[in-house]
């Protein structure tokens, strides 16, 4: 993590121009940022100088957040919506104008390559809202020879997230009570001062929340000034994406949790695949192969014993049967809500079944561990897994 | 930057998985790493106390540096060789095997997506040591539709960079009289207490240097000691790499002094493109057509006048002229060699010639500047630009 270094506003202990600033990052910096991490070649802010306070400040409030790192791919031309099914197995046909859609992106080999929001912004105008890899070269490369008239691009857009409880109020306040109609995993355009903005209601909390996609980098100061202004009654805080609420939420980390070498079925994700569809996708005969023959490891959640971690994993940690490892646990963190060391782990499938006791080896000790439903915890059930 | 906590070697602040760490990570640590940046969802050291000690420690003895963040692509199959020119304006058709060749890779437009060095092991076996960009994506991409036979990866391998004029010496310790062979821009392999290595005269230091691509990521910390070790008595320190060295060479960094927006000839490396060549590249129409119009903007160097900058920029400062803007600083630093503050910048032609008098806008104030001749300093001529 890049932290500032104490006393100083001027972040000039950076390193000069190779990674990217969001236009939100002097607002963040104003409004507390201590620390950063790089993601997508860009700095996100990721400590405001306390973990757990800034979950306590989503889940009983709300939270904004710079996420300008998810960048947009953008697919255009009369081929957009044909070259855009092919980036992904999930079944397109479906996709309304206006809608969003969680998908994977998978290479020839099945292998996940990110898992962004795709957003619908007209008949053949798509946005890519990416976890961190360069899917705007993979895009282009697949398209060299695809033979599809299509443009590919990365605009000018920075998201911010705003997420909590209290979100709806501070989207009414900004935007009046056309917000109220927006639904979830849908999307639509506003303007706020001047401001160009795509909104939909996505995030990454499982909380009600919505993502505001900035049109303009100039105007990033002002949008999270307009933000947190409307917010102020409502107990809006300065934030980042909560590690401790994804994690509850059993939502993925690229790189983390899977990675090109990770395929859907493996993360229980079949649902995103649709392998009878007409159309062509990349990856199509190998996730039928998959399919066929069955994954040998799956995604599971972990609850893990003893004392709270400190932090989250900061390596997968071996998971152990018998002396044998079995798998590896792939994002770790303690839950003050569940009072639980919560985790995703991948691990082979015949110690999956719920229940199954496991050793995990931390970078300290020996863990025994139980695997569990996931999510953890989810808003409607409440508790779940802790 | 990430810096570790005073007092404390655990790295329990750094953020889950989502980022790598390298094979060297620990022995960075040990060896007194203090901040890390990440490059390629990877963290690389970029501070060992004193960015100032560690280029007088590179250019008067030598240093080793952890760039296990340069990944590699290979390139397998009978058509590899095919398909590594098709990524690359430079003409390969005179790399022979056992050689290594700066290349930049392009898209369809003409713009540059890495800088890498290609390696290349065999007929059809080639690396690409990358800069910041998954190319391993782009590549993959392109040969989704390409009709080559190939196979294209990331193998396990993990660069080191030992790097200064002492660096000689440390190279005959470890590997014997057969290094004294080893050319500038070739390769060998090599094998070190049961280590397997590729090792290549390159780097990015204008200075005598090696790189040792690591075969075996579980090796890492064994070969960081046995070259520390044989590093010993020619004084051998820790570190990493240089950007004042680099800027003093007037080496490129990607992101920072070239992009995907950037073509060849902008850069002056009109060299590394072989337009009249048979063989297809990605991009050859663009550059031909670009190359006919010629180009509105070039790099230039330039020294900026007034008292020593305390770091490098970390924004691209605006260039000016008669109150227009015509340019941006890309990289610039303070070189106490060279007492004198240099930088690269990418400017209108009509403002490029040498002696041309240029308004720089730093963060803090507005400097006058000079556009001078690059590289700023040359090992064989001393002070060029100084």
């Amino acid at each position: 993590m890049i932290e500032l270094k104490k006393n100083t506003a001027a972040p000039e202990f950076f390193f000069g121009t190779q990674v990217r600033k969001s236009p939100y990052f002097d607002a963040t910096i104003r409004w507390g940022a201590k620390g950063f991490s790089v993601y997508n070649h860009m700095y996100i802010p990721r400590d405001f100088g306390d973990a757990e306070q800034n979950f306590w400040n989503m889940v009983n409030g709300a939270t904004l957040s710079d996420v300008a790192v998810e960048r947009q791919v953008e697919i255009t031309g009369p081929d957009a919506a044909v070259f855009t099914q092919l980036l992904t197995p999930r079944n397109l046909s479906e996709c309304a104008v206006g809608q969003c859609k969680y998908v994977l992106l998978t290479n020839d080999s099945g292998g996940i390559l990110n898992d962004p929001v795709l957003l619908r912004l007209a008949e053949n105008h798509f946005w890519l809202s990416l976890a961190d890899s360069d899917i705007l070269l993979w895009a282009r490369g697949v398209a060299i020879n695809a033979g599809l008239d299509v443009t590919i691009c990365e605009p000018d857009v920075s998201p911010l997230q705003l997420q909590g409880p209290q979100s709806g109020h501070i989207m009414r306040r900004l935007f009046g009570e056309r917000i109220d109609t927006l639904r979830y995993y849908w999307l639509e355009e506003f303007e706020l001062e001047g401001i160009s903005l795509i909104v939909s209601r996505t995030g990454w909390s499982s909380e009600l929340g919505y993502e505001l996609y900035l049109r303009d980098g100039s105007r990033g100061d002002d949008l999270w000034e307009l933000i947190m202004a409307a917010g102020q009654e409502f107990g809006l805080k300065p934030g980042h994406t909560s590690s401790i609420r994804r994690i509850e939420a059993g939502m993925l980390s690229y790189h983390a949790d899977m990675d090109a070498n990770t395929n859907p079925y493996e993360l229980g994700l079949g649902r995103l695949v649709d392998l009878d569809m007409d159309a062509e996708f990349i990856g199509k005969a190998a996730l039928k192969k998959i399919y066929q023959q069955g994954v040998s490891r799956k995604q599971v959640g972990l609850r893990i014993d003893g004392d709270p971690l400190t932090g989250p994993n900061n390596e997968f940690w071996p998971i152990m049967v018998a002396g044998q490892q079995v798998g590896k646990v792939t994002s770790a963190i303690y839950s003050s809500r569940l009072k639980a060391n919560i985790a995703l782990a991948m691990v082979a499938v015949e110690h999956t079944e719920i229940g199954t006791e496991l050793e995990v080896i931390t970078q300290m000790e020996t863990r025994s561990s139980t695997v569990v439903e996931k999510p953890f915890y989810d808003p409607k059930k409440k508790l779940v897994s802790g």
